[in-house]
């Protein structure tokens, strides 16, 4: 059951129409990590509340509560739930996305006004939340606009799941999600998921995700004397817990970014007989990398290595040393306490439950192998679960056949280095397959100043996502 | 020719005078380091100047031109040069100290104004500047009181150099001390220095000081990545700086204080025949070095080594890195380019021209072992030479025979682990013995706060420098 040429024509008719909407969407400053935009994310609230319902969805502006952000007291913006079509032959989709953005200012380096939508005479739609995630938002409610205005059926129930707390933590999401999930909630009954909220490899493919690295953050103190003391009067005379804490960071990873902490790296198991075709196959080459880095620092010459390194293996990063001298000059104090960071990218089966004892047991011998007679303190300070799931699943199968049907291209399915937290939310709470289908590019600069969306992605991706559902339909009617 | 008894007497008599002297001293905020207090630095000039001139000695407010300070173009404050005694028989000796004063507010957690000299019932004169280093230079007026009041001549001809930017850099003096050290200048003639600067060892015993560590500075920058990186995205892809440079920083020094850059400790030859008994002598214990130290850190259980390790030995300090996350929480960011900052507090014959090399090439052997992709840079901040001297010498004969006659007990003679740039700046311009002989105690709490002097180290130290004088003279005259 491809998409009906009807549905794709429309799309390419209203192109311009949805561009505008986009800039409607853009202009609302819904960043959630301000209190002083606050109000800005609950407007945008309830603006894509009243989108969906224009075209034909029943809504629930979803109260997620309280928090404190910076010493304010806000109410968090509600979430939005949407529910549209109940009919036990077709399949369930619940759909997730959010909008709120990152902060942006001119005066960080944008080159226009970063909320409002600039078209460039490249087809790049530039502007704050344009790629992440305004853009494949507005491309439901633009599938769904198609539906509404020809009185079509769509091919699937679908929920919709909106949130305004992405870039601040999805505080109030987790509970939310678990609650909807329960029987009579709104994600009751809800087959698969579908998350457009990420990014092709590169610039050229159109990429489907299956995997995540979890996370675990860790800080090492060293605590010595009651002061920090002067390295003129006592230099040489106590031990110091710099030079304890850079012996014991110095074990933790080599040069080539393989984990020293025993037990931690062999807790992966090697790649199953044809997985290394899976990485040799995406589109990707060192130059990407390297490109993508700014400098040529490949850990490897060996395109599928590196992209296991990031994909299918943990990873150590050490991020710095809170309470040593940071700043510029020659400052000749002895730190008296210093932590420290550092975190493991986990992938299964690694847990942060698993991993912690591991990393524990290590620093901690290898604190003692040191002799000093400073004091050790080795905490966890966050941990998030790694995810993969079945590529072969029909949920997956229906986003492969709409890409290609789209695209004309097979897609790249990759797994990403970071975590996107969601995805184990609605895994562990509906026990359903869940998908990653992003909409931008590689390059559209998500974080960073001047984030854009090309227009081709924008409206392919809409016709993507539209195409998907349609292929979740043909999946049930099998 | 010790002191005439009548001196020492006139010290006790008028201690409550000098005293009030030293509170009046005190409460000019002489703070070189804030251009907020530069009038009262220049006011405190003003003040010491006409206080020599009230007991006989000519002087000279020798400008020093100007500075920048936190953005500000600002007159330096003078120095204050004296001169009297001009007899061929006599020995010339120079007196230095300094009357600018470190920062202090009640708020960093004073007990009593800061600029309002308090006695305690315990004889403890608090305020800042009692003991550093307005105590000492006020030492010296006392004396010249005692003489200009009583018509009696000095044992020597004096000369002084008192100065308002020590604690900002001694910023001007080093030229000022080359040019008045020339012929016709008014250090001219010198024939030995004194400066009363430092601290005794502890609390208890009279410190004769006759050596001081240099001081290299190194910075080793590692760079990679255009820019931070997600440690998501590009964990385990490419050769992370921070990684690099903890291993780098890990084969400086051992846990135990040695130096493990090859032919820096290397350098320094074994101690000769007697010289562990210099140190064996010195009133100090373990638990000295860990009370100051605020915990039982000492690197040895052995006094001797731990005073040799401060004052005879180089020791190398790992201070921080600069470009790397320092605040508290979980930052999971690559830094693209990070500096390690260390210090090696050098002894003779290890100067930081001799030291540079030696750790350059360390360094950059570690680096090339590591095979990273990534940049290295390696640079010297800062370099200043160790000075030890013969303590065998009539200047230090003098100190020590005026300890006896004062205190009524052997000097500590000790080798200070910092620095104190004026000594070198001194004995390279003049060429003479250079003396360190201080007046206060080891727990004063110089640039802390709370600053004291104990009255009867003022009060004694009076007479100890007055003394010394004498000795002096009695050296002229063998």
């Amino acid at each position: 059951m491809p998409a009906p040429k009807e549905f794709l024509d429309y799309v390419d008719h209203n192109a311009d129409a949805f561009i505008q909407r986009l800039s409607d969407a853009v202009s609302i400053k819904s960043v959630s990590g301000d209190p002083a935009y606050r109000e800005e994310v609950i407007k945008m609230s309830n603006w894509i509340s009243q989108q969906l319902q224009a075209v034909g969805v029943e809504t629930q502006l979803a109260d997620l509560g309280r928090h404190t952000m910076d010493g304010q007291d806000l109410a968090l913006p509600p979430a939005v739930l949407g529910r549209i079509g109940n009919d036990p032959k077709k399949k369930t989709v619940l759909v997730y996305g959010h909008f709120d953005v990152q902060p942006a200012l001119v005066s960080d380096g944008w080159n226009t006004d970063p909320f409002k939508l600039t078209v460039l005479p490249n087809g790049q739609l530039v502007g704050r939340g344009s790629s992440d995630d305004k853009g494949p938002v507005l491309g439901w409610l633009n599938i769904l606009q198609y539906h509404h205005q020809n009185q079509k059926d769509l091919p699937v129930n679908l929920r919709c799941c909106f949130e305004g707390m992405e870039e601040s933590g999805s505080e109030g999401l987790d509970d939310l999600v678990k609650k909807e999930s329960q029987s009579g909630g709104w994600f009751d009954g809800v087959d698969c998921v579908c998350i457009s909220d990420n990014y092709w490899l590169n610039t050229r493919t159109p990429t489907i995700t299956y995997g995540l690295r979890g996370l675990a953050y860790y800080k090492v103190t060293i605590e010595g004397p009651a002061k920090d003391l002067h390295s003129g009067v006592f230099g040489r005379t106590v031990h110091e817990p710099m030079t304890d804490l850079i012996k014991i960071m110095g074990t933790l990873v080599d040069v080539k970014g393989h984990i020293l902490i025993p037990g931690v790296d062999e807790m992966v198991p090697p790649p199953f007989a044809d997985e290394k075709e899976l990485y040799e196959k995406l589109d990707y080459s060192i130059k990407d990398v390297e490109d993508s880095a700014g400098a040529s620092i490949a850990l490897s010459d060996d395109k599928v290595e590196v992209l296991m390194g990031r994909m299918r293996q943990p990873s150590l990063s050490l991020h710095g040393i809170e309470g040593a001298f940071y700043g510029s000059g020659a400052k000749t104090v002895i730190p008296a306490k210093v932590s420290g960071k550092f975190s493991i990218r986990l992938v299964p089966p690694q847990t942060p439950e698993k991993v912690f004892p591991l990393a524990k047991a290590h620093v901690e011998s290898e604190f003692a192998k040191l002799g000093t007679k400073n004091k050790l303190h080795f905490e966890e300070l966050h941990g998030g679960l790694p995810w993969v799931t079945d590529i072969n699943h029909w949920n997956y199968e229906a986003a492969r056949t709409a890409t290609r049907a789209i695209y004309n291209q097979e897609p790249d399915m990759t797994r990403e280095g970071g975590s996107i937290p969601v995805t184990l939310t609605f895994a562990e709470a509906l026990g359903v397959s869940v998908l990653l289908l992003p909409m931008g590019r590689g390059d559209d600069g998500a974080h960073s100043t001047n984030e854009k969306l090309d227009r081709s992605n924008f409206i392919q991706g809409t016709k993507l996502l539209g195409t998907y559902l349609y292929e979740v339909g043909a999946a049930a009617a099998k």
